[in-house]
């Protein structure tokens, strides 16, 4: 049971966080940080929240369990801020999409104060963002990656990954660097692909969009998604954002040559090989 | 009321399509066409049909009104064989995801001997595909394009239109070549996208795929399309997908570049737009 649970941010993530928290009975007293009280009070009215402030230092100070909910590069600027209120028994963990630039800095302070931090990416999330778009079944069955490094605690790893498996997540631990490029390919590019189908058709014919279809819904409902949120993740993953698109890029020529080249055997084999690929998505 | 309905392919569309207007009563007698009778076998056992034959001339030669539901290319080159078949009076119609091609055929056939031809394209599908996929309702508020051309007879336009809609589909009028490279844009070059980056991710990091998302998921389920039909539709309008792509090229590239660029005020903005169009669609 943990007394003090602060999470930084109570949007999407940090309200459904805090909602499945709640449910579950994983902690006495929940307290919610973000720069606004007025758009916390939705969570403090239904009883996910205990209470609510705007100080950061003051808020993770009597934690012993801290989740920074807030966007990746606000993450990363925040720890310095966060890391002399943490006391040495403080188990802290975070939900930023990317985790080589987080981890970063986490290990850099450290380094001279030894804290118990763990990176954390719950790959749960929806076009919606806010409070209000919060559900407290958001982790179940979702994917939680947790980061190891050289200077990781082991207990530090338990505790975080116990406490995603207790909002039923299913928790994969890998290396940053190993998610940055694994979270590049199957997320941020498909994210920026959806991006650029919907502007390439809403440039070329935007009658177009009128008659669209389910395809062409769900392949872009990711498009959707909150602009701020998404820069600052193309922005944080850029390195290996670029590498996956090259790939995509290459992929795409292949498939394109066969067309223009009218080589229906091998166009025909090239689809069925990659929906193999696609059915082994679990 | 339809006397005698012939559907030339029994799968995903065709059958639908049967088991819609057998709902529906629209039709009096539905005789099933297919290269494969015991493949038809389920679709008399359930009532559907009331007969099949393999023999596509005589399967037409009685009916009041023909639905071509066979793959792309398939329907271009049966329409040589279809129309001395069809009477004078008799309403035919196809289900062809590309217009240009099969409509030429048509109206080439027409010079001589005038039909009453209207090509349709229901924007309806699955990545299933064959008659145990069919749904009655797979109609229901889908849109249905139907062509119309220089020597496009009224009345056929009107019968089409109104059997479409009797199934619950939202007809959209275009001419053929519209009609193309608008799929192009909405349904074509997202299915290629969805199927490069499939082979993407299992080429660059095949273990990404283990920690895939619900966006990708959604982003991807196209690529688990039939691969023979998808072959024949991205052949048969390769002139459109191939602007398209072009299109899609471009604003990648834009968007790429204000990634490595770090542009991110400029980056969000171009993000907030594309929303704006993403959220535009019905």
């Amino acid at each position: 049971m943990i007394e003090h649970l602060a999470i930084v941010g109570v949007g999407l993530l940090g309200g459904s966080i805090a909602q499945a928290a709640r449910a579950a009975g994983l902690a006495r007293h929940i307290v919610g940080i973000g720069r606004d009280e007025a758009r916390m009070a939705p969570a403090l009215a239904d009883g996910t929240l205990d209470r609510v402030t705007t100080d950061l230092v003051a808020g993770v100070r009597d934690a012993d369990f801290v989740i920074l909910a807030a966007p990746v590069i606000t993450i990363e600027h925040m720890l310095a801020t966060v890391w002399p209120a943490l006391g040495p028994d403080t188990l802290v963990t975070d939900v930023g999409s990317t985790k080589a630039n987080i981890v970063a800095a986490a290990t850099r302070l450290h380094a001279t104060a030894p804290r118990l931090f763990v990176g954390s990416h719950p790959m749960a999330g929806s076009n919606l963002a806010g409070y209000a778009a919060a559900r407290r079944d958001l982790l179940r069955d979702a994917t939680v990656v947790v980061t190891t490094t050289e200077t990781t605690v082991p207990r530090a790893l338990k505790a975080v990954t116990e406490f995603w498996e207790s909002l039923g997540a299913r928790v994969v631990v890998l290396d940053p660097l190993t998610h940055d490029r694994a979270v590049a390919a199957v997320s941020h590019l498909p994210h920026l692909v959806a991006y650029a189908l919907v502007d390439a058709v809403a440039r070329f014919e935007p009658a177009a969009l009128d008659i669209a279809a389910r395809g062409f819904k769900d392949t872009t409902r990711i498009a959707a998604s909150d602009p701020q949120m998404w820069q600052e993740v193309f922005l944080a993953n850029r390195a290996a954002l670029a590498v996956t698109l090259a790939e995509f890029r290459q992929a795409l020529v292949e498939l394109e040559r066969l067309i223009l080249e009218d080589r229906d055997v091998e166009l025909r084999e090239a689809l069925a090989r990659i929906r193999v690929s696609r059915e082994q998505l679990r």
